[in-house]
């Protein structure tokens, strides 16, 4: 955070103050936070600027508001800072590559991940989900279910920072590389291949075999690098 | 971000308005936004509900305000938001395997790309770094100097979004797992193992060679995992 303006920040003493109760285990995934009241008689200051810390918190996804009942930490991060880190991305001007690579490093982890950590529940989503994607005709839903064979992976992984940049990563694809699908398809791709591939994955997956899971995301990521750059 | 509370969100229009002129490309590194005056006008609000929106995005890291000279667009993004990620991944309650595991993802990434795209006069730093390193006696200088060794690997790898999250993983290993490299040799690791894989790390990277510095990182990866896990 900056560290400009020392003064006048009583917002950043604020969050400082909750982000240390974090820190120390005293304030958990779904716990009300300190009142408005409680804050403002510890700081010393109005409650405008209380109310003005908790709103940053909010907005940066950590917090939320429930009116007449309080502020609570919240129950689930997934797509936390996922809105800031883009424009930030976009500011640094990434290109193409860059997020192929990007995508490269968090698919292959976390197929590895999930090849031992993927549970029987899961296994038989993702065979569903394959199936689906395979049997649908309508490219913007067969799309979404490749989408969602990706995603019940990256949940295996069972790993929640490299879940974080699954997400993070997943929306940088869908703001700066529109329908890839479609394009990997039109540049020579064939569905046979697409399909391949992601049964090459369930396998792998199935027989909870991080070497074979390897290998097969790798194909995967190279197949459609390839396909997308003859586009 | 959250979607409750619709109403009242001024700050939230005035972020969407910045963001959409990020994305849009109107908005650049280092440029200044729009005055208060000018986005109270375009809002029809306050220039207090305007002030408020300016102060979230300066938390998150986006913009810095110049005191009489309005707020501009950062020109630096290498710390944005690893606070509040830092927030979000204790609330988590994420372990100690996870950082290894988040760690190893991006360490060899960074290490395989930096073999292709790093500099000579990189090549230069890293091997300053190195030498500063096995020349220094002091423990917590010699960490400082493995620290900027692994750094200097990641900017070379010329993409900021693994550099983002090497940072990232940078501040959760400060924060979480303090002085990991005296623990690593308090556990059995001698110092000429520490330096021997460095140096192979160095050497693959001199030569440019992705799939050698690909052994020689999965090899270090390797040695402080297993050493840190008999501490």
């Amino acid at each position: 955070m900056s560290m400009e303006q020392k003064t006048d920040k009583v917002y950043q003493q604020v969050i400082d103050y909750i982000s240390c109760l974090i820190k120390e285990g005293i304030l958990k995934k779904g716990d009300k936070i300190p009142t408005e009241r409680d804050l403002s008689v510890r700081f010393g200051v109005s409650r405008n600027s209380i109310r003005e810390a908790l709103k940053i918190l909010e907005v940066i996804g950590l917090v939320v508001r429930r009116q007449g009942d309080g502020t609570f930490i919240k129950e689930q991060f997934d797509d936390c800072l996922t809105e800031p880190l883009s424009m930030v991305f976009m500011l640094e001007e990434i290109g193409i590559d860059d997020i192929f690579q990007f995508r490269n490093m968090i698919e292959v982890q976390t197929v590895v991940l999930a090849a031992s950590r993927i549970t029987d529940a899961e296994i038989q989503q993702l065979e569903m989900t394959y199936q689906n994607m395979i049997r649908e005709t309508d490219d913007v839903n067969k799309a979404k279910y490749d989408i969602e064979f990706h995603h019940i992976i990256a949940k295996a992984s069972r790993n929640v920072l490299i879940l974080n940049s699954y997400n993070v990563m997943s929306s940088l694809m869908g703001a700066f590389i529109n329908n890839i699908r479609i394009k990997v398809l039109e540049g020579g791709g064939t569905e046979e291949v697409v399909s391949a591939i992601h049964k090459k994955i369930l396998e792998a997956l199935k027989s909870r075999d991080p070497q074979l899971a390897e290998v097969a995301i790798k194909e995967h990521m190279e197949v459609i690098n390839s396909m997308f750059k003859q586009v």
